[in-house]
């Protein structure tokens, strides 16, 4: 393992992926709500990071709440929010190809001056007459903001469904542009995460379970990264990418015993 | 211009572009018709092509023969009668992702055995669900063959809009996987077309409007190239591509002049 990029003893902000790290389908995994309480009470600033786009800000953080995990409003980052900031920053106004459960992240986003196409996992609302309209938006020089790219995910039935991530390069082609992407592992993503924060990148560490985005995406930024070996987490993983975890931990009950460890480490 | 690769003086078979070559919108291009007649009359076999893949073999032949125009069954080559000959090559049956309207031009197929995945010009047809079972079929190994992958059309309104291309590349880069195009320029087409000819390479003069598709993609192949100054020709294109063309003529008229000049210069 290289050294660390980041001053482990003085971590103040840790980035923390849900699904995963925090729960696997509607349960909370063993450990991981006493360990965030934990870094509450140890000061640390946290951001709790989904990529999901089906579900709005409000019904994810009731979802936790429902698992005994409570997070406030500002403390959660989702593609949608981020969305939101590059809409606000570039005074544009939203077209947006995604579900209508989806719709209520983008209210009250101010109208006219230029407008941006905004495309997220739609599912059966990517209907022909949206996509056409998006794509003469793009002609007429919109913007083209991905909320993902995934290919596909799990859907209900188990079998696998096509995900955000063929729509938006049907789009890309169509118009011959490339969309900016808003999640994991975007420079925008982690620009957003640590503007958050308000901590400097070297004091902030980002837990997941997914090595490529979550940890050699934040390592490639500057920022810390630990390996859970839960949620997607495959043997070996690790060392396919160049950029490594400054750990590699069971699960996010043992990051925390890691990144407390680090800090009273200093302090002995 | 670089010295013909076909025997001109030979010519037996003539391949002609149908859109903007021979007609535009609902109307033949002046001298066109007679033209054909001409090149009949001098014995050299004829195949007509198409790139629609919207409305069946029968339908196109109906709005020829009101234009004046008689085509027989097997003179006419559009991307649905090649992915047909794929199809029963490989003992195939198809998915079909196309319009409704198309759908006869598959009738008839041997069921059971693999399948492959047709993706046409749908338009509203394009169904999330339908590109879902469409995924979910290539998931399970079946074939993926494209009809076009045209980024886009001059919808009935003037307005461009979505065409098959982008469709087709939603679902290649979800099955992370590349579709088998039947349309010119791939060379499935122009051995398809030279089979139904009967004829030498070096004997067969491709007439066209695009001097990408038509001409460049001919003699790619190793078939004569005519670029007509009709449909969307623009000034100097032909000067765009390596591979130019045997001559440029102002319009299908004048390129018959030419084949017929070659024939009767070798024979005095």
């Amino acid at each position: 393992m290289q050294p660390s990029a980041i001053e482990t003893h003085r971590v103040r902000g840790v980035l923390l992926d849900l699904g995963g790290v925090v729960y696997v389908g509607n349960a909370p995994i063993n450990g991981a709500i006493a360990a965030i309480d934990r870094l509450r009470e140890a000061g640390i600033a946290l951001r709790f990071i989904t990529n999901t786009t089906r579900r709005p800000r409000r019904e994810v953080i009731l979802d936790l709440g429902r698992m005994g995990l409570h997070v406030s409003g500002h403390e959660l980052i989702t593609p949608a929010l981020m969305a939101r900031a590059v809409l606000e920053r570039h005074g544009q106004s939203p077209f947006l190809v995604v579900h209508p459960a989806l719709e209520e992240d983008f209210a009250g986003l101010a109208r006219g001056g230029s407008e941006a196409v905004v495309v997220g996992d739609a599912g059966e609302h990517f209907t022909y007459d949206r996509l056409n309209a998006a794509f003469r938006k793009l002609s007429a020089g919109a913007g083209l903001l991905a909320l993902a790219k995934n290919r596909n995910f799990k859907d209900r039935d188990g079998e696998l469904s096509l995900d955000a991530g063929p729509f938006v390069v049907a789009l890309e082609y169509a118009a011959k542009r490339e969309a900016v992407l808003l999640g994991k592992p975007s420079p925008e993503f982690f620009n957003l995460a640590l503007d958050s924060l308000g901590c400097a990148m070297d004091r902030v560490v980002m837990i997941g379970d997914d090595a490529e985005a979550d940890v050699a995406g934040a390592r490639r930024f500057g920022i810390g990264g630990i390996l859970v070996r839960t949620g997607k987490y495959r043997p070996g993983e690790e060392n396919e990418w160049q950029l490594q975890p400054e750990c590699v931990a069971d699960n996010l009950e043992a990051a925390v015993d890691r990144i407390l460890g680090w800090r009273s480490a200093a302090s002995m």
